[in-house]
């Protein structure tokens, strides 16, 4: 094993990069802007300048680097082929040998983002200490990652660790993101939480609540009136941790993970995001699983970065 | 690889044997009683026995041999340590170091009877030509099996594939033998289905269906009577493919196989159960494993000792 590695986390807006050693501590992190004109053509090279201008400034060989693992959002084939990446402009994009190519024959490992979060916390995170996790991403929309014996799932056409879309009511008249209906993620996200608000706040005009005062009632809002004892505010967080509870229950019932690591912008309001669920997953889950941990993730942006760098391992 | 190899299916009442060439031919199969007396004492010698007498018959060298497989209807960890097995009568039992002992050291390889028979059907079954399927066994209970590359997924705590304890109605009064309420397999099992039957029949008195003529149906002469036209047998088993559908759709979104294989008592009523719950499925499930494959399972009882042999490869 070579002494440095890279891991890159490309998101819409910017790449995240950063320089590890490979015994696992981050020297330095950095981001550049993504270019996603011309169907996003300027991506992979602007990342291999990027890291050979790293190199230089640091006064690091190429020899002396183990590789870059990558983490887009996308589905990707285990050969490193990335299927189809929308937020990036990218058709089927070989990933893997283009990046390399750009490096000269640098060792590139590809990976969906969302897996490869999921990796970095389990390197280096919430999940520090397991080999066998799945994390369930709540942000603007709900993610996940499912890694069995410290690698990744991909699956078979890169859909493993889809809960976001998990179908859990049959009622629901509003299309997700993904062109059906019901998803889970259109009730759990940050966006989905503050939905199902703003539905029960019209429905129950004289049900009394902080909320009323707000314009537009965030997640981070309804967290907030819950851990201070607003009821209605409380209600609703049952409501999304019974949700999220049956969700996991069926990822148990599955794959039988050690733990589950909660992460994104919902799970910053801390303990009572991971109580709650967990609560509903023991009530829930098959007895031989009803076990399972609730740990918060830790690392925030830079789960991406130390996944990415993880696959290298 | 040494020329034979055994696969044993321990049950409850019978343990299967199967004396198999390493390049996948079934030789021989036979039959001894499971003795559950003092606490399935004798069940890992008995088989040791069986197994030294089909040398003899064959006139097979044990150095010829290159183990024996076995699946035992419990929870086994990776070690080969089963957890308990009600039905044998055992507690925690290290099956893999006991019946090597007994058979001078031989290579064994344990695995849950369940998840054994799902990769039995990969290997030479249902399955045969993926790497990565969900085997479902629609049997007395609903059972489940999950092989990713090739191999077992066991879980954490020997949990994973227990799709039969996903819960799927809140609403429900009856206890499933897990000890929780609600579970798929009080649906979707052959005797859920038949309870389900018994339940609408005497909840809708007016309604017409040869099962009336029937003292106590069964979940074969539900699917006789709907293949037959039978419209209320019909609903019926669209209730329990909408059930397994959406069952499989989340299991989809965990792991993602490239098939399902359905076994069991029931899939014996053929295309009809595969069918209906395909289209369940690509109903609910993520647009990229909408196109999932679902197969009937056709290695029947025999499962268990093809998948046992396929541990050892």
């Amino acid at each position: 094993m070579k002494a440095y590695m890279f891991g890159v986390d490309v998101g819409g807006t910017t790449v995240k990069l950063g320089l590890f050693r490979t015994t696992g501590e981050l020297e330095d992190k950095w981001e550049i802007p993504t270019n996603t004109e011309n169907g996003g053509a300027r991506i992979l090279p602007d990342i291999a300048g990027a890291i050979r201008d790293k190199l230089k400034e640091k006064d690091i060989a190429p020899q002396d680097v183990e590789g870059v693992g990558i983490g887009v959002p996308g589905a990707v084939l285990d050969s490193g082929v990335v299927n189809r990446c929308v937020n990036l402009g990218w058709g089927v994009t070989d990933v893997k040998q283009l990046l390399s190519g750009y490096l000269d024959g640098m060792r590139v490992e590809v990976g969906n983002d969302a897996n490869v979060a999921a990796l970095g916390e389990m390197w280096n995170g919430g999940g520090k200490g397991y080999q066998n996790i799945v994390m369930v991403t709540l942000g603007t929309g709900v993610g996940g990652g499912v890694i069995l014996n410290g690698r990744i799932l991909s699956g078979s056409t890169g859909a493993a660790g889809e809960l976001g879309h998990f179908k859990v009511n049959a009622e629901e008249t509003e299309t997700c993101g993904c062109g059906k209906k019901g998803c889970l993620e259109q009730y759990a996200s940050a966006n989905g939480i503050a939905r199902m608000a703003a539905k029960r706040l019209a429905a129950e005009p004289e049900t009394e609540t902080v909320l009323r005062k707000l314009p537009k009632p965030t997640s981070k809002d309804i967290f907030d009136a819950a851990k201070q004892g607003d009821a209605f505010a409380a209600s609703l967080v049952e409501q999304v941790g019974e949700l999220l509870g049956k969700a996991c229950a069926y990822v148990s019932c599955t794959v039988n993970p050690e733990a589950f690591v909660i992460g994104g912008g919902v799970s910053k309001a801390g303990p009572i995001v991971t109580d709650t669920i967990e609560r509903y997953h023991r009530k829930m889950a098959f007895h031989a699983c009803e076990n399972t941990r609730f740990e918060l993730a830790v690392l925030g942006n830079d789960a991406g970065i130390y996944g990415a760098a993880r696959m290298l391992l």
